[in-house]
């Protein structure tokens, strides 16, 4: 049997590290990870939980710095931008912690330097539960994308989107068969020295675990 | 007549330069104008020009520092690598200069901006003849990357691509009927005090004129 070997887009986050966990069970393990360092406020926090997982998983970690504000870009969830709002994850006011098309952005970076490093694919843990307030983890972006990536590198690098139709809680499910030290991953936007329990990506978590049935060993405020 | 207003991506070559001439004559001008800095050994000669002709027609030009050598991509168009070959802009040799999945990142991050200064489109120059070397230069690619910045971004912002059907002479062309003052615009991947008139993108840049019919005034080495 052929194996491919893919790079993961590893924010520290739950989707992304159950994705790179699922990953190494199949036949397209991720053998690299990146980490995008882009000026969230809660980027910091991501990438100590980043470290965490791919140092868990043996799999090495490339940092890539990227200055979303310096270049322009508007989003409360940028450091020095407007406050992130409480509640749930699919309000209208979550819409202001939107970067704009930052998973296009991330993917055609990870497309390039899985092409540089010889890899034969990106794997991304965007899922459907996103969808509500991102248009770019939708189906409708996801497929054009992997044949833009597909047909703009000379590997032909596939685009791997395997939670692209599943809801979180499915991910919490997946997570805890595969036994990944969820405790170690980091959601809230706040990005305080723990889960605030409050915004919008801390109450999406909670209900994934409820909904998921798995003890949730996250520390909320 | 409704007028729509696009982002230019302008590299201060001839291509982008005439794209973007073009755009202020037609229902979709380009109101703003994106350069990428990204360590090539041409791109600071590339942004003097670039600035020039952002001045010349009056459109605001935001600068972006990419830093890809850092990221770890490989090519020999970047500052610090390998030898930027001559000859033939389509020789096997000229593949050393790709910078892998480049239009697809600027493209990408040209979305994102577009989206934060609330414009409708993004506009690129690249044309057929960039298609032998370059996969994210193709209809291809373009087709499918129009499809998901359209589906990523809440404004559903479009992608240009005026010349994806045409060689570099009727874009010469174009350039003269327009009254593009070309002899501003910077081809040479060498990116020295004059155009070497070697590399492959001056062999191109020469013959282009030539089959256009219309009077060089670049200073060769």
């Amino acid at each position: 049997m052929k194996f491919y070997k893919s790079l993961a887009v590893l924010s520290g986050g739950l989707d992304s590290s159950v994705a790179l966990a699922q990953s190494l069970k199949s036949t397209m393990p991720a053998t690299h990870a990146v980490f995008f360092h882009y000026g969230s406020k809660h980027n910091d926090r991501e990438l100590v939980s980043a470290r965490a997982i791919a140092k868990h998983y043996d799999v090495p970690l490339t940092v890539i710095e990227i200055d979303f504000a310096r270049w322009g870009f508007k989003s409360n969830l940028l450091e020095g931008q407007g406050e992130i709002p409480e509640g749930h994850y699919e309000d209208e006011s979550m819409r202001s912690t939107v970067v704009p098309f930052r998973n296009g952005i991330m993917l055609s970076i990870a497309a390039g330097l899985a092409e540089s490093l010889e890899l034969d694919a990106v794997l991304i843990g965007s899922h459907f539960g996103d969808h509500a307030i991102y248009p770019d983890c939708r189906v409708a972006f996801n497929d054009p994308m992997r044949q833009a990536i597909k047909a703009g590198t000379y590997r032909e690098i596939e685009l791997s989107t395997p939670f692209a139709r599943n809801d979180k809680w499915y991910i919490v499910k997946e997570g805890h068969r595969l036994g990944v030290p969820m405790c170690m991953t980091w959601s809230c936007y706040k990005g305080g020295e723990r889960h605030c329990g409050k915004c919008g990506t801390c109450v999406e978590r909670k209900e994934a675990f409820l909904k998921a049935d798995v003890l949730d060993q996250t520390v909320y405020e």
